[in-house]
């Protein structure tokens, strides 16, 4: 199969990673995608970092037989931990969203005061703040973990005064520090950007990877000489590890062309 | 390998299950326990029943390597969803919190109107509804999902105006509709109960089923005759999917007397 007809994988630790789906398809309308989402273990934010690169060398795996010419780690999480152990064990061209997303907030700054805010694991990797600092060592970065963010949007919870409340004190560190730009390290947080946004005000940028990811992955496909054919009617697959029924009733939500079938799969199951 | 040295087994999925411990080693001090706790693919009870069922099935299959005479499902969720299902494949006994959680609530009401709080799975499985009912028909059960509370406790949030508001909003419901009881219906509420308990008032009576379950675990022994021996040098070993610095660092919040090893297991792991 030449790589062109080849599509492009995704793994997510769940469902949030469809919002980079929804990034690569508006940049790159031809390609075939291939999505899992490893809804049966979701979260990996609140896990070890051994875990995290077992789970991610599974789902890369999974990808691989689909014959994808790429992957992208839709995850924060899995990109902070497990993108140098993946790129050690595969040959296939992997992309995660911690340098692009560090890559799109130094072209946005002018004070150089970042803020990031993510999982447990994410920040505790100290991945964002390392990527900024290769591009831009005069940077400074200020982190913090928001652990709820995560269960508040899936509980729905995006706006009300326990949303601000939450929201408050997660963020007041970042206000104290004058931020001029806050990455939304993780593929829920964009549904709370209304929330975030008034609590830090209207002066501070907010900054998701899922643009500049697909810029990217336009490069790897570029080096490659592997795009798509323009007239080739792409195909989009969904894998899940859990039922199918979260994924199909929410996705929408996070990706308004999501049609093709989403199916359940078991990576290593009980007979 | 005569019973009466066999250990029991415990399983939950996480680290929330010590708190069944800690009633196992009050009411039966001379048994040994092997403790399970599936802490890479923790939470349950935000996943489907399928996942559920194949979970618990290769936790089960996890202890009975260790010969255990029993076997105790700590964890709400899967009790909810399981246990039908691990009756069925497997010949140990096997005890799960939500009966004797119902059996201590309706001893406990006087109106006959109990209010249960779990996880969204423990919720929609309807388990304590049918539970409390198989023992009293004309008890009335009034149920809420709680989402926020198992994060709310992994973040240490346990007091203040945050928890006090994701409280209120949760049991006003059930405030409403006068319960004079209500079963804290998951292993993380206990380290709530000061704000739940602020929320409701002092007229409402707090119900976890950790005591209940650890009698109903003496029963069993007794009626196999399969008491340890009171001189036997019990021993408590741990065994978790996810690193084990988080349980050792938490666990002794859930159960003080907790020595012996903590080892991380892979069920199936890579490669």
């Amino acid at each position: 199969m030449h790589a062109s007809r080849q599509p492009i994988g995704v793994f997510d630790s769940g469902i949030g990673g469809l919002t980079v789906v929804q990034a690569l398809i508006h940049e790159l309308p031809a390609e075939s995608i291939v999505y899992f989402g490893d809804t049966a273990r979701v979260p990996y934010g609140t896990k070890s970092k051994s875990t995290i690169v077992k789970f991610s060398l599974e789902n890369v795996e999974f990808l691989l037989r689909f014959g994808v010419k790429c992957i992208v780690i839709a995850c924060n999480t899995a990109s902070s931990w497990a993108l140098p152990t993946l790129r050690k064990y595969f040959k296939v061209p992997i992309i995660g969203v911690i340098r692009p997303g560090a890559m799109a907030a130094v072209r946005q700054t002018r004070t150089k005061r970042i803020g990031v805010i993510g999982t447990t694991a994410t920040i505790r990797s100290g991945a964002y703040e390392a990527a900024i600092h290769r591009i831009d060592p005069s940077a400074k970065v200020i982190s913090q973990e928001c652990p709820l963010f995560v269960p508040l949007v899936e509980e729905g919870w995006l706006t009300g005064s326990i949303c601000r409340a939450i929201a408050q004190a997660y963020l007041e560190p970042l206000t104290r520090q004058r931020i001029d730009t806050l990455i939304l390290g993780c593929t829920h947080y964009p549904l709370l950007a209304p929330a975030i946004q008034q609590v830090l005000g209207r002066d501070v940028a907010l900054v998701d990877s899922a643009q500049q990811t697909a810029a990217e992955v336009r490069g790897v496909l570029t080096a490659a000489d592997a795009f798509a054919q323009p007239n080739g009617h792409p195909r989009y697959r969904f894998f899940v590890t859990d039922e199918p029924a979260h994924f199909n009733r929410v996705g929408h939500r996070l990706l308004t062309q999501m049609t093709g079938s989403v199916e359940r799969v078991s990576l290593r199951g009980w007979p």
